[in-house]
C-alpha cells in the first residue's frame, strides 16, 4: 500500500510575501512522506496586467480571462511563481517538479461554456481531468509535483482554472489509488469560531456542524466556497481535509474536517 | 538497448512566428521514437522588457540578465513559450512535458563568475549538470521532455542559460546511456556552401572539412559557435549532429556532421 499523500494548496497573500513564502517552502520540505503542492497566483499577475495597460476584470471574485490576460497569467503562474517555488523547494532538499495541466497532460479541462458571463479562457474540470498515472509515476520517483492553476483542453488551448478546484480534483482522483490528505493553507490558523479571534480555531468540524454554522450565517463569506469544496472532497473519498496556516503546517493548530 | 533519442533544438525566429511554430510542432509530433525538445526564447521577452521600460542589454549577442530581466525571461521561456509548445504538442498527439532546469533538478548550473563582463544571472553548465535519471524516467514513460533555457543553481537561484549549450549538454549526458542524435533546427536548410544560396546545402561535413572552411573564413560568423558546439558534442559521444530547417525536419535535406 502506497504511503499517505499530503496535498497542500497555497494561494493569495502568501505568494506576494517572499519572506513568508520562504518559510512555507522550508516547512513543506520538512513534511515527511509523499507531498504535492498546488498554487494559485498572487497579486503579481494583476499588477503586471495594469503595468501593461490591461485592466484585470473580476466578476464575483473570478478573473475574466481574455487572450492577453491568459498570456500574462500563464507567464506568472506557470513561469515565475511555479519556477521560484520549485527552485526554492529544490534548495530546501525536496525534489520538486513544476507542472501546468498541459505538462504530461496532467490536468485536462473543458473551456467553461458561455452563459450569462463569458469567463473567457477559463477551464472547468470534468470527472476524468486528472492524469493519475503521471502523478503516481512522479510520486513513486520521490518527486514533489508542484501544480499551477493553468490547465489545457487537449486541443492546444491553455486555460485558467481555480487552484482550489485543481487541488480537490487531484486529491479525489488520487484517493482511488492511496490515502490522501488535502491541506488548504491560508493566513489564518484554521476555521475560526470568531472571525476576529485567531485563537478561536475549531479543531474538528463535521459536515453536519458545518451545515449548521453555514445556516446560522456564522461562516465568513470567503470561506464558504472553500469549505463546500473541502467537504465535497471528503465525501468523494479523500481521507482528511485540513484547513491551516501556511506558516504553521508542521504545528498542531489547525482545523480537521470530518465526514461525521 | 534503448532506442535512439532525437534531441531537437529550436530558437530565435521560429518562436516569433505562430504559424511556423505550429508547423514545427506538427512535424515534431510525427517523428517516430523517443524525442526531446530544447527551446530558446524569441523576441517576445525583449519586447516585454521594453514595454515595461527595461532596456534589454546584449554584449556579444548574449543577454545581460539582471534580476528584473531574469523574472521576465523566466516568465516568457518557462511560462508562455514552454507551455504553448507543450499544449501544441499534446494536441498533436505527443505527450510533451515542460521542464526548466529547476524542475526535478533537471539541469543544475553554476552562475557565471564576474570577469571583464558581469553577465548577471547567467548559468554555465558543469560536466554533471544534467539529471539523466529524471530524463530517462520520462523518456521511458513515453514522455517528450521540453526543456527551456532556464536553469537553477541548486540554492534557490534561477539562471538564464544558452539553449544551444543546454541541448549539447543533454545530448552528451544521455549519450552515455543510449544512442543520441542532436538536431539544431533553424531557418535555413543546413550549412550552406554559399550563404546566399539556400540550395547549396552541404550534405555531410567532417570535423576536418569544417576546420578548413573555418580557416578559410567560409563559414557565416553566426554559425561558428553553433558548429564548434556541435562538433564538440560529436567528439563527446553524440552519435550524430544534424543542422536542418525547423520546417523540414521530416525531409531529407539537411547537413549531417561527422567525426571523420
Amino acid at each position: 500500500m502506497a504511503e499517505t499523500l499530503k496535498i497542500f494548496k497555497i494561494g493569495g497573500a502568501i505568494l506576494d510575501e517572499p519572506a513568508q513564502l520562504s518559510r512555507f517552502v522550508a516547512a513543506l520540505a520538512q513534511v515527511p512522506g509523499p507531498r504535492l503542492l498546488v498554487h494559485g497566483g498572487g497579486r503579481g499577475a494583476s499588477q503586471m496586467l495594469m503595468q501593461l495597460g490591461l485592466e484585470p476584470q473580476l466578476v464575483q471574485g473570478r478573473r475574466i480571462t481574455d487572450a492577453a490576460t491568459l498570456d500574462i497569467v500563464t507567464m506568472f503562474y506557470a513561469g515565475k511563481t511555479n519556477k521560484q517555488l520549485v527552485a526554492g523547494l529544490q534548495a530546501a532538499g525536496a525534489n520538486a517538479l513544476g507542472l501546468s495541466g498541459a505538462d504530461g497532460n496532467a490536468i485536462r479541462a473543458l473551456r467553461r461554456p458561455v452563459g450569462a458571463i463569458d469567463y473567457g479562457f477559463v477551464g472547468d474540470l470534468p470527472a476524468d481531468a486528472v492524469n493519475t498515472g503521471l502523478l503516481e509515476l512522479l510520486l513513486r520517483a520521490d518527486v514533489l509535483p508542484v501544480l499551477c492553476a493553468i490547465t489545457h483542453d487537449g486541443h492546444g488551448q491553455l486555460l485558467n482554472t481555480n487552484a482550489d478546484t485543481i487541488a480537490s480534483a487531484v486529491a479525489v482522483a488520487l484517493a482511488a489509488r492511496r490515502a490522501v490528505e488535502l491541506h488548504f493553507c491560508f493566513e489564518k490558523d484554521g476555521v475560526l469560531a470568531d472571525v476576529n479571534d485567531n485563537n478561536s480555531v475549531i479543531e474538528r468540524l463535521t459536515a453536519a456542524e458545518y451545515a449548521q454554522l453555514k445556516a446560522a450565517g456564522a461562516v465568513a463569506a470567503g470561506m464558504v466556497p472553500k469549505l463546500d469544496n473541502a467537504f465535497a472532497a471528503l465525501e468523494a473519498g479523500v481521507e482528511r481535509v485540513v484547513i491551516e496556516n501556511a506558516l504553521r503546517i508542521n504545528e498542531p493548530v489547525k482545523t480537521v474536517l470530518c465526514r461525521s
